[in-house]
């Protein structure tokens, strides 16, 4: 595979601040908030968010937690994974309901993760779930919306967007992966 | 309530003749093909769009279903009903392994049946699903997105928009009804 | 004509308050920022976005000025009317070099307006030109972006929406007009 | 200046003839057409819109033109550059009154050559005019609307996108440049 670097992290601080004041204008008159990573680099990134949110739009007492979601096969169904979500024993006894509830993910690309979490936390009963990605590109095969997207990527069906994000990565990066 | 007609049969012709040209985009190059009306209203206009598809844009062998969800509430949850699908049991055996389904209704308020409708297909391994709306109020509260809608109509939050299809109503009609 | 009243003046004032939101978040970082509302109705808004960014988001130092377009029609092209912007004498000298323009106006029709006003704007040489409408129809047949939309009103196409806003009516309204 | 190939010949196919479906779907049921590229690259890009839709499409008598559009700076002024569209004299007589137009380009970077082309079609009377490009960076600080775009790609602030054009180039294909 052949690697461009994108996005360095200088760049990213103002793709992310970006990011963090669209997410306090969708926040803006709510009291109830959530900010909800998905594992593993939605985690982080929601960290940014929630740090940029409290920083500079005076976020407090927001619900802060973040969801495991795999893609799962076993022997017989290898072709077919399920998207399978583990429910953190402590998340049972969250209450959401009422909330504005931010999902955080670096990357969508076929959306299965990114459904998964929306049907959980909807069983949670919040006020409204939006989406915020550091990356879309635009090829979902699933009907979700991006509320908010750091940057449009639609680059070629079998290149590959590599989101690097601290502390995974060394060096918070968007990386363009190509065959050789 | 206070009615007032914001669309007729015959301007509806014109409004469904353009989705049906939207489809016809989506699915060009698609040999795999199903149409899903969600219950009531999604079902007639889902035919709509499947006429339309057949006799102006070639399609053929289409898969061709509709939905019952309900929004339901017992006793003791009364202010959280939960969204159910009947999976109506002919339906257990349909194949949509590598389809394109476009999902259609008629009106999205908080996006709970379009999620749920969603979530369903998604199990039974699609290419890819695609939205397909009447009228699309944008408020929904749900991160659905909208790829097809017929109108966009934003009116105020207290304000229903009622769409009347055949042969649930006697005529094509969007009306607003607004509180006297 | 029918008059249906689509949002009063209690619904819009959240309508106004979320562009103001908006408009916030385009200005975000930028020193330099110019207000333009288009005469009639579009200079009023201009006021209310104009004062909610000195109330609730700091903006300080805003060049603020109106402008006049109008559709004009000889006798000879009665049927082609120009669209001419009178440029008041003052603006002439306006320095709006590296400006942020926001220009605001209550409703696009088909286009040509906004389009006089981008054209006549963009050869002050501002930085960035955003477009803030409180109803975008959705028909306008020229391309031209709506960057900020209060509502999308997707009525009938012979149905005419009709914004009052004082003071050039006494009530702030959004109304419905159809033919009887 | 290092050189990343982000889309090759055969991709470009594919996301082309996806634009001319796109184009399709915008001018059904209208009878007058006109197909605009504007020079250089936009040209090229024209003629294939042009003849898929031809093809594929059956369109037939379209009006075919293109438009040289060059940012100008003489010595005085030379941090300023004007916007100059040279008019071909045939054009002048061009009739393109309730035509439908669509305007092509290979890639939109701060919008005065669209603005410029929009507003001399304007001046012609058509019914209305779209646009038609093959990259949108979503960078345009003019509000002019991407009706139809090939690819988003939202890069760097400081990259490049040169989109490589036959017969200007031997092959057509998209790279990215960014600075060594």
């Amino acid at each position: 595979m052949h690697r461009t670097r994108l996005y360095d992290a200088a760049q990213l601080e103002h793709i992310v601040a970006g990011m963090v004041r669209q997410a306090a204008g969708l926040l803006a008159g709510r009291t109830r908030v959530a900010i909800v990573g998905i594992l593993r680099r939605g985690a982080p990134l929601a960290d940014r968010v929630h740090a940029g949110l409290i920083r500079d739009h005076g976020l407090v007492d927001c619900v802060r937690l973040d969801l495991r979601i795999k893609r799962y096969a076993d022997d017989l169904r290898l072709l077919h994974p399920d998207t399978q979500l583990t429910e953190n024993p402590e998340h049972a006894a969250i209450d959401l309901e009422g909330h504005t509830v931010l999902v955080v993910d670096d990357v969508v690309y076929r959306g299965h993760s990114l459904l998964r979490a929306v049907q959980y936390l909807a069983g949670k009963r919040p006020a409204e779930i939006r989406t915020v990605l550091l990356v879309d590109r635009g090829v979902a095969c699933l009907p979700l919306r991006t509320d908010i997207a750091g940057v449009r990527l639609e680059v070629a069906p079998r290149d590959i967007i590599e989101c690097r994000v601290p502390p995974y990565e060394p060096h918070f990066q968007i990386d363009l992966l190509q065959p050789a």
